[in-house]
């Protein structure tokens, strides 16, 4: 690790501006309470960070009332782990219980956040979903037939599209660590070696530098590069003439970063070269509009000409505690750059016979330029001999 | 690796068999057409494996037909990687599309599948969730009125309780791989080492040996072990008198074990020792009980008059493509074991000052006594110096 780890976790004032900051917005949209259910919507409010999500069988459920701290109806195996948090009210039951579980415990406190025809908030919009069974949310609405439900998607979205400092100290950290980490792949990619054990020895010497975990980590290879770029390594050996696209999304403290680098072997066809150049060229206009005042939909127009295809492209997106947040690089999109949003750039081209070249760095809008948190992708593409 | 992996992915007939199986279900249950959201369910009937399920970005549907193979509906940059399973029939749309993120295209074909008045089942029970935003959701149901949606739950549950010969090779290679990492704690963990480094360590030590990936590694430390059974490891540095705790989900080819493994250093105090005995007692009963025919309330009640507070416990657990799966060895839960069904026994015991001793093992239900998958925990709780 060359640079010291920022601290874990964040001061209490951070989770109190939050909390504040998201009370003002639902006082303005009319909203009396606010369910989260999802886990980056409740430990945003609390700090709650376990790797219990991995198991699909308790709901959560974290409510911002309009006044006062965040209020958690958990699981009882939670408690402890909730109680370190800066919450103070904390409800829990034994579950799972499939025939009530935790919903009379939600449906009492918000019929205590909520007067008569009150409105609870919940996002239903893009990206969203609720983590919870469907017949419980239904049995939930019937249990607060007084009360009504609402898209509360803006509320979350507005709020944490804006990084703090110490949320882009930890970006900074995970997206410095693989920038690294990308530096050394010669080390560990070589003609010969299976696509999959390469994956295998990055991953850990991700860990090795200072990664908490790796959850992302696609691509492949082959001539042209891979022509699918979601798909697990495969069992293909690196051949001479291939282009290897590795896109890693590792987290540090719950933060992620997520970007990709391509590396040929031996001797890259001069289409893919130019692949490359008109890829890398499309993130130098990106770079170059990312500032305060231009929208999702200008760095799009930033980058478009120089694509093919461009029309329903998606050119990067937010980036923070999870892979992939709002807003989206796309033609349509009308969000509006701020300082503190984080950012990928990730402009796309299909070439050859149906190779894929996709180049993406991570950075931060700021007043004037904008940060870079990855290490620049070289200028050409490098070539391991 | 000892072992020899198992190959990856399935053969198509096993595709074949799920959807039949699942096909036969639903016209028994009366549901014309599946509608599925999640990664687990998706790749269940497609074999559409993918780390990209990290962006929340997109919805991804799978329908199954009454008759004839599932047809995917999904973001037009998995067709790909979609079209390289035993799926045929691959809608897409450049998504994300937020004016219409797949809807159309899901609605139309699900018109096809159901004649009016139809049934379009999803999984809405217990430990489900739909994927995809509500308020795209509740737009599906509006456009196809005529249609009634109906709570799948069971068609799923019971489908995947059962696992292949081809399913349990999976689960065996990586609770072996897992097996042989523990045995080699004591080359990671000793005294003065922070927690979170001996984690690290076994994170880097299991990918080494042939996991895939680990997205579950919690537990901790303590004088009678850690008091808090879901978090992260700590800053906290091993001293003598520790008990160490780690449970842990480690995947092949989508399969994950989760089992834990307890060790003392230097000393242990004869309140531990005699805590690790009786839950070790308490699996042994489990061991025992684990036959077909037998119910996870059995399971339950064989393991409960060990252990305190057993009333609402839970005490293992289906297990498979997701850390946590039906059923749930809880003293209401009557499902019937059968052969071919993979289950944690996972006894837990509050114990001394807060602490909590937990003791997990994996195993296939069989004719006779069952395959146990983990390498049984030792007799006496280790102690290393």
């Amino acid at each position: 690790m060359k640079a010291a780890a920022p601290p874990r976790g964040f001061g209490i004032e951070e989770y109190e501006q939050r909390t504040d900051n998201a009370q003002r917005r639902m006082a303005r949209d009319g909203v009396d309470a606010l369910l989260l259910t999802t886990e980056a919507d409740i430990r945003y409010f609390t700090g709650f960070l376990t790797a219990f999500w991995q198991s699909p069988t308790r709901p959560w459920f974290l409510v911002i009332p309009s006044a006062g701290k965040p209020v958690a109806v958990i699981p009882e195996i939670g408690r402890e782990c909730m109680a370190a948090c800066w919450i103070d009210d904390i409800r829990t039951w034994p579950a799972p219980r499939f025939i009530d579980d935790g919903i009379s415990l939600l449906a009492d406190l918000l019929h205590v956040c909520c007067l008569a025809g009150g409105a609870v908030g919940t996002p239903m919009g893009p990206e969203s979903h609720l983590r919870m069974p469907l017949d419980d949310y239904m049995a939930l609405r019937d249990r607060l037939a007084n009360l009504t439900f609402c898209d509360a998607t803006p509320v979350i979205r507005d709020l944490r599209m804006l990084k703090s400092e110490a949320e882009i100290a930890k970006l900074r950290h995970i997206c410095g660590l693989v920038s690294d980490g990308f530096a050394n792949l010669a080390s560990i990619a070589a003609v010969g070696v299976v696509e999959r054990e390469i994956f295998r020895r990055f991953r850990i010497d991700l860990l090795s530098r200072g990664a908490d975990d790796v959850p992302y980590l696609v691509g492949g290879s082959g001539p042209d590069g891979p022509r699918d770029i979601i798909s697990p390594p495969s069992g293909r050996s690196i051949a001479p003439g291939d282009i290897l696209m590795m896109d890693t999304g590792a987290v540090f403290d719950g933060y992620y970063c997520d970007f990709d680098r391509n590396v040929g072997f031996v001797e890259v066809t001069d289409e893919a070269c130019r692949a490359y150049d008109t890829v890398y060229r499309a993130t130098e206009a990106g770079l170059r509009t990312a500032r305060p005042g231009a929208t999702s939909g200008d760095l799009w127009a930033a980058m478009a000409p120089h694509l093919e295809d461009a029309g329903s492209g998606r050119f990067g997106h937010g980036l923070g505690m999870q892979l992939t947040e709002p807003p989206s690089n796309m033609k349509d999109d009308a969000t509006v750059m701020q300082p503190g949003m984080v950012m990928t750039l990730e402009p796309a081209l299909a070439f050859g016979d149906g190779g894929i070249m996709v180049h993406e760095e991570n950075l931060v809008i700021r007043d004037g330029p904008p940060e870079l948190l990855t290490q620049r992708a070289s200028r050409d593409i490098p070539v391991l001999m």
